[in-house]
């Protein structure tokens, strides 16, 4: 849809933590936010990616509505439980720091849940989930955000896009990785159709007086985005009641901002958004050789159901995002040229300036 | 759309107690048998409730294909978590006491998980989740089932129903309780149609070649049902994703069946269901005063949302439900006349005979 332009996956680490080591950002957290943000970009999830670099991040610390020091706070801790105050921090430098918590717990409890209040975006939920691979865990994230979706029977945003992250370790086939936003699609998805002066498809969302458009400008708008399952007789209530499960688990149990009071990116308050990270040990629960076994044949079964006509493949969630990440270390980590245009613009401000060989240049 | 039958709820539930007694299943074991089946027609979900009085448990029962002494065995503890084997058990009574024991680990550790292998259909995966209600605690209980759905480029049946349910607890608001198929819906739902010999709105299901079909004997045929967001534009492969996250939960990682082994009601051997349960004790990250103010205040704020043209109110999770079994408290539970014909006629078999007055007769 777009012209874009590659860049080494390492090199983009490296600007994006030199950028944020400008901003006073620790050297440990200014490692964690770039690879965070890379990863979004490495898995095609460029919504989330190096895109929001200056508006979600920079443009925040550099206005002192994130405190880049990051001084997360216990608030309450027991042996399988931790809530955290993230102290208004960097969300991806917060985020990681509570899950590495949630995964040391689980190793001894055997499942461990993490709530953090008062903290910023943290990028793709799913990066999240996954650091509990390595250890034979399952990791579950969860955050929320802005109201951009509207409830079924509503006509204006009032629950968030709030992704469900859920990660599941397997033997030799890959990894299960959910990471959904509740919405149809997330609002990203929307803004990219609008700068193609493209057409959404009908049903993504509607406009300010309640129906649905195909117009992107008018979701963006004053309209809201409708949640997966779309109208009533297709269910859309299930993917507003699971937007409102994120929110309540996160946002409310976590006594962070929730609904309408979740902080835009544009505002000059805190954002006050609030996660949840919780960790299963499997070995609790059986044996992890065993678990791996089924979790393997599980995958070939789905993949052996019979295809519709014109399909080839039955996907396992994550599947092809590991395929993308393998293709864009070889080959190089597209950016949108408009993208790369404005990282050149605002790095120059930033005395950071965005000087990266092109792979192929 | 079927003419009804009302009866006392404490009529259906003495009944249906003593069709298990009947049975060989214990007195109390039939009494929680009883009214969770009982509690599904009372909230509205009959597709659930004693509907499948002889062909899910009754005939199963008969026929020793479900132990009715649900021999419960422990086999990993630990302060957190607990793995248990439902020994082929009655699902009510198994999940019942796995949730029971969950509730109790929770009340300690602040948090845990139960998973079960080996046991059969429970019901409303509802009823469970709210039993944490009364301890301030917020519960999740989820159960895998039959794979009736098919994956995003699949034609055939692949992953089940698979339900999500969470209760949250507010104040003075009633409390959130989502329990959702991950389906667009039940299977349940599609047989109600076609007893009816209506159509289905067209995205419910597909046919054996994988149309989309509006007629539910094609979906109940060999065709299948699609998950929750339907097509791939609409995102179906999330519904799809989170269907197989309840399997991975409850099915894999319990050690039960999955995928395509999970059994049917009308198959001759063992259903080796699998079901997975946690319990998050709220005062273990804030205050519950304090969650259930916000609970209110975010509930409140959610109802107060614009409404679409033509709508009145936004409903919350559970709401409906909770009204319905308000009135039927007060007017009776109305069962489809065929349902009360298949009853009495089943009741006679079974030497317990279904001759309720009932309500208003």
């Amino acid at each position: 849809m777009f012209d874009t332009i590659a860049y080494r996956v390492e090199d983009l680490k490296d600007y994006v933590r030199q950028f944020f080591r400008k901003l006073e950002v620790p050297e440990i957290d200014a490692q964690i936010a770039a690879d965070v943000l890379v990863s979004a970009d490495l898995r095609g999830i460029s919504s989330h990616g190096v895109i929001r670099l200056h508006t979600y991040y920079g443009d925040r610390l550099r206005k002192h509505l994130i405190d880049p020091l990051s001084p997360l706070k216990v608030l309450n801790e027991s042996a399988a439980t931790l809530a955290l105050d993230g102290g208004n921090g960097l969300g991806q430098a917060v985020a990681y720091r509570a899950m590495t918590r949630c995964i040391t717990k689980a190793e001894e409890a055997g499942l461990a849940v993490t709530t953090v209040r008062n903290s910023n975006h943290f990028g793709i939920a799913g990066y999240y989930a996954m650091m509990a691979l390595p250890h034979d865990m399952i990791g579950i994230s969860l955050t929320n955000s802005r109201s951009l979706v509207a409830p079924t029977f509503g006509k204006r945003g009032a629950v968030g896009t709030n992704p469900i992250a859920v990660a599941v370790p397997a033997g030799g086939e890959r990894p299960y990785v959910l990471d959904m936003a509740t919405s149809i699609v997330p609002i990203g998805k929307v803004a990219v159709y609008q700068k193609a002066n493209k057409m959404i498809p009908e049903g993504w969302g509607i406009d300010k007086d309640g129906h649905i458009t195909a117009d992107p400008g008018e979701v963006t708008g004053d309209g809201a985005l409708l949640p997966l399952g779309g109208s009533e007789e297709m269910r859309g209530y299930k993917g507003y009641g699971l937007s409102l499960m994120v929110d309540l688990l996160s946002g409310v149990l976590s006594g962070a901002a929730f609904g309408k009071s979740v902080g835009k990116p544009s505002e000059k308050h805190h954002a006050d958004i609030g996660h949840f990270f919780a960790v299963i040990k499997i070995e609790n629960f059986r044996p992890v050789d065993l678990f791996k076994m089924d979790m393997d044949a599980y995958i070939r079964e789905l993949k052996a159901t019979p295809k519709l006509p014109g399909q080839q493949r039955i996907f396992i969630h994550g599947e092809k995002e590991y395929e993308l990440e393998n293709k864009y270390r070889r080959e190089g980590v597209p950016l949108m040229t408009k993208v790369v245009d404005s990282l050149k613009e605002a790095g120059e401000d930033a005395g950071v300036p965005f000087d990266l060989e092109p792979v192929g240049a």
